[in-house]
């Protein structure tokens, strides 16, 4: 009987080996790629960050820029800050309720936006991530198509990841791969802290 | 007109500030949580990975075991292994079709599985990642129940993240966080290559 099993797993795997290789072989364009992440579950920045790490350990140049959040006591930012080829600029003022100031909100969104658009126009930067920046334009804080001209001209081989919920149909629409991270439940609404390590 | 909308934008903001400060007074409770990330989207396993950057910068210790996997050029298990909190695992042969062998797989998983296990009895490991887990209980390699019992049973405060897809029900039952990553839109699928920096 195990035999048996064993032995149509093994034809199985073999005809799916098959279609995998010739899937494997129909994608062939290398390009730079435009990844979002949205939803509102969590993960979309964590995710981020760990493209981050994978870039880096293959010795590839990497801008971040974090926009809304304004702490600089993240792990992420004590751990990335320290790469040689990871440069980590810390962009926001807090979120809309911490700044109650939507001049300020405003002000602080174009001087970030200003630094995301250097990254954009460099080829040397491998890969940039935009960390929560659908806020900047569900907010209206920046111009939308002023952001999608950016990401569309940016250089060839250049990767972006996009992260943040709510993010604009344009911006879904000019992406080449969209993930939208669903909560199906969060240990914050059963009463647990956000901790060192796992939030922050 | 603009000074009316800022003016009823820092009311707004006030009330919102309030009702979050109430929200985060209330979640105090502090313990290891269990995170499950799962669905057919991006973003899985590099989430996990942000999560050990994000643990190794507050200088925590982390242990990452990789199932299924067995591909060790990868640009996250170069820059990992090369940390020294860090303790990284490739446990793998390969995904099914590439071993084309039942028995195999499950000897494997099983050896893969008494390094996990060892972790998640070791208070001294702040962090867990069991990478593409769920398919060693999708594919019935390991008992579920012996999964269940030693992510129950492991240290207070040691926190881990389980990815992989068609995460089991009892598996999201005793986790505290799930989310699931749904997939939009798949570079791959208008045929781009998987890319270094971004897929691996």
């Amino acid at each position: 009987m195990t035999d048996k099993k064993n032995a149509y797993h093994k034809v199985r795997m073999e005809r799916k080996k098959t279609q995998i290789d010739a899937s494997i072989a129909k994608a062939n364009i290398e390009k730079g790629i435009l990844l979002v992440i949205t939803g509102n579950g969590k993960g979309k920045s964590t995710s981020a960050f760990g493209m981050v790490a994978r870039a880096l350990g293959h010795d590839l140049k990497v801008g971040v820029c974090q926009f809304i959040k304004s702490r600089t006591d993240t792990g992420e930012e004590a751990f990335f800050s320290a790469q040689p080829n990871c440069e980590w600029h810390v962009l926001g003022d807090g979120f809309t309720w911490d700044t109650q100031n939507r001049e300020q909100d405003i002000a602080t969104s174009e001087r970030g936006w200003q630094i995301a658009e250097k990254m954009l126009s460099d080829p040397s930067y491998d890969l940039v991530v935009l960390d929560e920046l659908t806020y900047l334009l569900s907010y209206d804080y920046i111009d939308k198509q002023r952001v999608l001209s950016a990401l569309q001209a940016r250089p060839e081989m250049q990767h972006v990841v996009v992260t943040g919920r709510s993010a604009a149909a344009e911006l879904k629409e000019i992406a080449d791969t969209v993930s939208e991270i669903q909560e199906v439940k969060h240990a914050y609404k059963s009463g647990v802290k956000a901790q060192i390590g796992v939030d922050f």
